[in-house]
């Protein structure tokens, strides 16, 4: 079901018609390019399936653009596929039924930022880093940080997280409302700027994580927070990834209130060691970082340090500047680069599963003993304290033997982590790939729902078609 | 529009045909109830709308039970209205096109508790004291509060918070997943124990909030969270509400990890001591409660007292034990009921909209003038921490000149509400009361688009019909 070949089984001719091409081109004019470099950038993301480009892309630079487009799509029943920067990971931008890709990335303008109610509204190209550059001088951060300087528009669609996620919540708790242009090319708002609201129902949250399959996110209200008084990060190493996935559970589970705990395992480290010379002993090790004022950060610290140290932590070491601190996350970030980096020519199949707390030590250790036995070179970096990890398997580009192993592996830990009360999907979505994987942890039934709401709001199926579920 | 006499022309013939009636008779026995009493006692809620009773009463002890009601009701068009224990306030349980009133209630079984990975998955009928109480020995709590003690199938219905919101969210961020009944009367579950997932549609928060009109929820899968080493209250009174409100905005924007952020005036102040006892000083205040570390809830408290004493707060005062802290949020949690007491006959006209937090001390003092100009009763308490109040109206009952009053004065609270970017409930939902506020608020693209999701749904418009928007 997860194998590339399966890609051809999916492929849906529906071919623009000329005179939607023409009208396009009037409106938009040198915004609209057929130019094959143009056209294969927008037809893949950061997965291993091949590039499956769109007939066309278009540049959109306000929502009037956006619902122009979409009045044409839905006159000719064309897909349109929402593209932001290009760093998904499921095959989510692939245009396996052809259309236009609608590049939202110059839609990059903040729109309201009201500091004194901790709210943003921005276009849905602003890319998180551009967010937190220009509500810094408020004394303002915006916490969710995938490790790819995304838009908030793709964030949204993905319902992304990571690092910060145990602290602050994913993007499914701070989008407050919505602009979206529906499958129609009508404009509609979600949510309002107040906090909490029970005002019918939440669109805003049916809109995160649909992955461009029911609408165009346009504009996004997003939560703030005060930028903390005080923070530091630590570093500590294990004997095994085991006893640092024991401490984690414990931190999590005494409620500390950590705002980031992340996991990187031998190989990880040696390839953000190779990639930014941080000179990390090379070792399992958690990344952990704690918010708050200068007394609480301390307390926090003081109660993980005991924590680690009794499961068997070692070199518990203090990050307190600022600039050290970066580096450190810095490379974090770089993990997924820098894992590739180690082994050139390769792709990566990365895992997203994410599991009870309690659950994770045992699915992590098997998955370990899989990837040992496989041979392939492989890293694992952990949103640990979520119950979240990535298991990345790197894989020789064009090698088939190579990418069914890693598929294997894979779908075995989606039916762990399903048989364990988990997700296959901790942040990353379902796009292309883990299709299959949605039916197995949702059911059939469920997923007959959620198609009854594609169907509902987008009858011509025109957005984002092939994805999160068949039609 | 919304005006009680509205009640009638919503209201719609849809006879139960004798045959459904005679097939529940046989498989319920005695748990299906056509008495007149019963019948009554779940035709209406807390809100003032005459009662509207359904045909038949069906007590469910299973989601079997449930699937059993559902079939029936799908092969006969017949309306379905979930019950819990009757609280809510906007008319929701009314069954305005007759049908059967599905009672909940005696689904109050813990199913599962996961203490190590702080969750728990209820039976729709669990009241969140009972919760509480059956896993508080574990040394966790579960902290969503509205004033009663709802059944959590309820609260998850109407996306219920309370007076811990401001710290631990609400049902939209602490439901993990669910077990749903559909309109069809097939069974499906969405979400799963996993913390965080993007697997598909959100599924979860769709059905929260959506007050029983897409399917019944039969269990709840919930966060928990470890009780705090620490917890304090504190009291603080102000010469006006303005100053009051004032040094909340200053606290949430400070980023005071507060766990609870009540304002009383000084009428709520006169109604909880002339039900409790409690001797406060007749005072618009605010009631806090602190929780964390020894240090932490220390140094917020702190933080807050600072605060509060520039903005002109006077006689800061602690409740440090647990008694006199129960003492004061059960006062707090009776302070609708007490609001009643102290006007005997009365009915309750109540608002519910929240604003960004900048906009409170506004919506307030509008509000308020309006009031004291009404000559009515009236009493406010406020989630203030959220941007959140309440203005609760007292009428005679029948009298339908102050009934107008208080609507009025309450739809012109909602039009400023909209304008200040807030929303027409924070957290007692729509019901019947509110639906044309929900126009108002999301404008009829947006309803239009709920609608197309209740058509894709519930086909036959069967679940909890004529509540949130039109057919």
């Amino acid at each position: 079901m997860n194998a590339p070949h399966e890609l051809q089984s999916r492929l849906v001719s529906r071919p623009l018609p000329g005179a939607m091409l023409q009208a396009l081109r009037e409106r938009f004019g040198a915004r609209c390019s057929s130019a094959a470099a143009v056209r294969e950038q927008h037809g893949r993301d950061e997965s291993p399936f091949p590039t499956t480009p769109p007939e066309v892309v278009v540049y959109c630079e306000s929502t009037d653009d956006v619902v122009a487009v979409l009045r044409l799509a839905d006159a000719n029943a064309v897909p349109v596929i929402p593209y932001g920067v290009g760093t998904s990971l499921e095959g989510h931008l692939l245009a396996v039924q052809g259309g236009v890709s609608l590049d939202l990335s110059r839609m990059s303008a903040v729109v309201q930022l009201n500091p004194e109610d901790l709210t943003v509204t921005v276009q849905a190209g602003v890319t998180r880093e551009q967010l937190n550059q220009e509500i810094r001088d408020q004394g303002l951060f915006f916490p969710i940080d995938p490790g790819a300087n995304a838009t908030l528009g793709g964030m949204a669609a993905t319902r992304a997280s990571g690092t910060n996620a145990v602290r602050y919540g994913t993007m499914r708790e701070n989008v407050l409302g919505l602009t979206v242009v529906t499958a129609a090319g009508e404009l509609i708002r979600t949510g309002t700027r107040a906090r909490k609201s029970s005002a019918g129902y939440d669109l805003t949250r049916l809109f995160v994580g649909s992955e461009g399959t029911l609408g165009v996110m346009t504009e996004v209200t997003l939560k703030l927070y005060p930028l903390p008084e005080a923070v530091s990060a630590a570093i500590c190493h294990f004997a095994d990834i085991d006893a640092a996935v024991r401490a984690t559970i414990q931190v999590i589970q005494m409620g500390v209130p950590i705002a980031r705990c992340e996991l990187l395992d031998v190989n990880a480290v040696r390839a953000v060691n190779a990639q930014s010379r941080l000179g990390l002993r090379e070792a399992p090790m958690l990344l952990m970082e704690f918010h708050g004022s200068d007394a609480s950060v301390k307390e926090q610290a003081e109660t993980v340090q005991a924590i680690t140290s009794e499961a068997g932590g070692e070199d518990f070491q203090w990050a307190s500047t600022p600039e050290e601190r970066t580096r450190l996350w810095t490379a974090r970030h770089k993990a997924y680069f820098a894992g590739m980096q180690l082994n050139p020519g390769c792709r990566t199949v990365t895992t997203d599963t994410c599991v009870p707390i309690s659950r994770l030590a045992e699915i992590i250790k098997l998955s370990v003993a899989d990837a040992d036995a496989s041979g392939l070179p492989y890293y694992i970096v952990g949103h640990v304290g979520d119950g979240n990890f990535h298991l990345a398997y790197l894989v020789q580009e064009g090698d088939a033997e190579q990418r069914a192993l890693a598929e294997a592996m894979s779908l075995q830990m989606v039916q762990r982590a399903i048989a364990l009360e988990g997700t296959c999907s901790g942040e990353h979505g379902i796009g292309l790939h883990k299709m299959g994987f949605l039916v197995d942890e949702a059911g059939a039934g469920t997923v007959a729902l959620m198609r009854s709401i594609k169907h509902a709001l987008d009858p011509k199926n025109i957005m984002n078609p092939g994805k999160i579920f068949d039609w």
